[in-house]
C-alpha cells in the first residue's frame, strides 16, 4: 500500500497514543472486579499505588464493596540522573494489616516493577494474610512482573493517555519536540503539524485543549517561545 | 402553583440526588486548581481523604504539577452503634513531611469534620511546613469546618452521586427503600416507582444500570426478594 508523506504522519505517529475515556476506565474496572469475584477471592483491604493507582482502586472499591483504602507511592529515579532508572518506596505503608486479604492497584503495568515493589513492601512493613496485584491493562510484551488479575492485556506498547495525566502528558509532549528538534521557537501551527507527526491525530483532536493550556502555562514559564505563523502550513487549525 | 400527586414525586423527591458527570469532576478541579494558583499558593505534596478524595486528588495533582501523593483514611463509628457517631483516623500517615507544604484534599464538605481530622492528624504525625485544605464542593448550610479552597458552593443539602461511590450509592438506596418501608419483596416496576419517588428521575435514568446491577446482588444475597409484577403500574420502564 502506498502512503504519501502526508499519510505517513497523520496515520503513524512516531510514539502511538491511545487517549482513554472516563467510560473506558468505568468498564475496565467493572471488568477487573468481574474477575476478581469469579476467582472467589475477596480483599479486604485496597492498596493503590501511587500516582496512577488512585482511580482504578476508588472505582474498584466501588464494585468489590471495598471500605479500606491506603497507598503507596513508587517513584523511579529519574534517567537523567548518572545512576540506574530503578522504582523505589517513595512513601510506605506502616499499619497493622495482619490478617487482612490485601489488594495492590495500580493503572497500567509496564514493565510491572512498580507493582511488584509495592507488593513486596507490604509483604515487609504490614504482616498482611495475603497480597495481590490487579492492574487495568498490561502491556504483556515488556511485562516481567505479571499481575494476579488484569481486565485488558495491551500487545504492543503504546502510550495510554488517561485522564488523570492530561496536564502531564500535554507538557511533556510539548517538551519531547522542543528537546528533541533542539527548537525552542514555535508558531501554533507548526507545533499542531508536529504534534500530529508525533502522537496522531486522535491525540490532537482529543486533547486539543490541555495541549493549549500546556502551552500558555510552559510560555508563561519561558520552556518555549511562541511566535506569529508566517506562511500558511499544511494543516490550520484555529 | 399547585403540584398534583404525580408531580409530588416525580419533581420533589424525598431525597434530592444530583447525578455528578466525570467532566464535572474534570471542571471541577481545574477550577480549583486556578483557585489555589490564584492564591500564590503551591503544595509539595497532595493528601487524598481516603476513599473520597482520591479522584479528586489525582486530578489536582495533574492541574497542579504535585507529583507526591499519599492518603489518610478518615471514618465515622457506624450511627447504629450506641456511641455518637464520631470521625477518626482509621489509616494514619507516618512519614516525614518536614518543610513541606501539604494540600488535604476530599470531594465534598459536609460538616468538615473528616477533613478537619485529617488535616489535624497531619499536623500531628509528620512536621509538615503548613497544612490547608481543599474540596470540589462545600455544602455551606452544614460545614463547621471551612476548607481553605473549595469550587462549588453548595447552599442546601443535597446527595451528591459520584461515579466513584455508584454501586454504593445504589445499593444503600435500595436498602433504605426496604428499611424504610418494612417491605422485603417488590416487582421491578413497583421499586422502579418507589426510586423515583424516594431519589427522582434524574437518578433513575441516569444511573438505572446500576440500579440493576445492585439489585441483583442484593437478591443472590437474600436482602430483597423480586417477584413478577401483576398489575401494570403507572409508570412502566422496560
Amino acid at each position: 500500500m502506498y502512503i504519501n508523506w502526508v499519510g505517513t504522519y497523520l496515520n503513524v505517529p512516531k510514539i502511538p497514543v491511545k487517549v482513554v475515556t472516563f467510560d473506558e476506565i468505568v468498564e475496565w474496572s467493572r471488568k477487573l472486579a468481574e474477575k476478581i469475584k469469579e476467582s472467589n477471592w475477596q480483599p479486604d483491604v485496597i492498596v493503590a499505588v501511587a500516582r496512577g493507582g488512585y482511580v482504578p482502586a476508588r472505582l474498584l472499591c466501588d464494585w468489590l464493596g471495598v471500605s479500606d483504602l491506603l497507598s503507596v507511592q513508587v517513584v523511579h529515579w529519574p534517567s537523567a540522573a548518572q545512576i540506574a532508572e530503578k522504582a523505589y518506596v517513595k512513601y510506605p505503608i506502616n499499619v497493622d494489616l495482619s490478617g487482612k486479604r490485601v489488594l495492590v492497584v495500580d493503572d497500567i503495568v509496564d514493565t510491572g516493577d512498580s507493582i511488584e515493589l509495592a507488593k513486596k513492601s507490604l509483604e515487609e512493613c504490614c504482616r498482611p494474610k495475603e497480597v495481590k496485584t490487579a492492574a487495568l491493562q498490561v502491556i504483556t510484551s515488556v511485562a516481567k512482573f505479571m499481575p494476579d488479575f488484569y481486565a485488558v492485556e495491551v500487545r504492543e506498547w503504546i502510550w495510554f493517555a488517561y485522564q488523570w495525566n492530561a496536564v502531564e502528558d500535554a507538557t511533556g509532549f510539548i517538551m519531547k519536540i522542543v528537546k528533541e528538534t533542539g527548537k525552542t521557537e514555535w508558531c501554533l501551527d507548526e507545533l499542531i503539524q508536529a504534534h500530529l507527526e508525533w502522537y496522531g491525530s486522535e491525540y490532537v483532536e482529543k486533547r486539543f485543549g490541555y495541549m493549549l493550556y500546556a502551552l500558555d502555562m510552559l510560555v508563561k514559564r519561558g520552556y518555549i517561545k511562541l511566535s506569529k505563523c508566517l506562511a500558511s502550513p499544511n494543516i490550520a487549525v484555529r
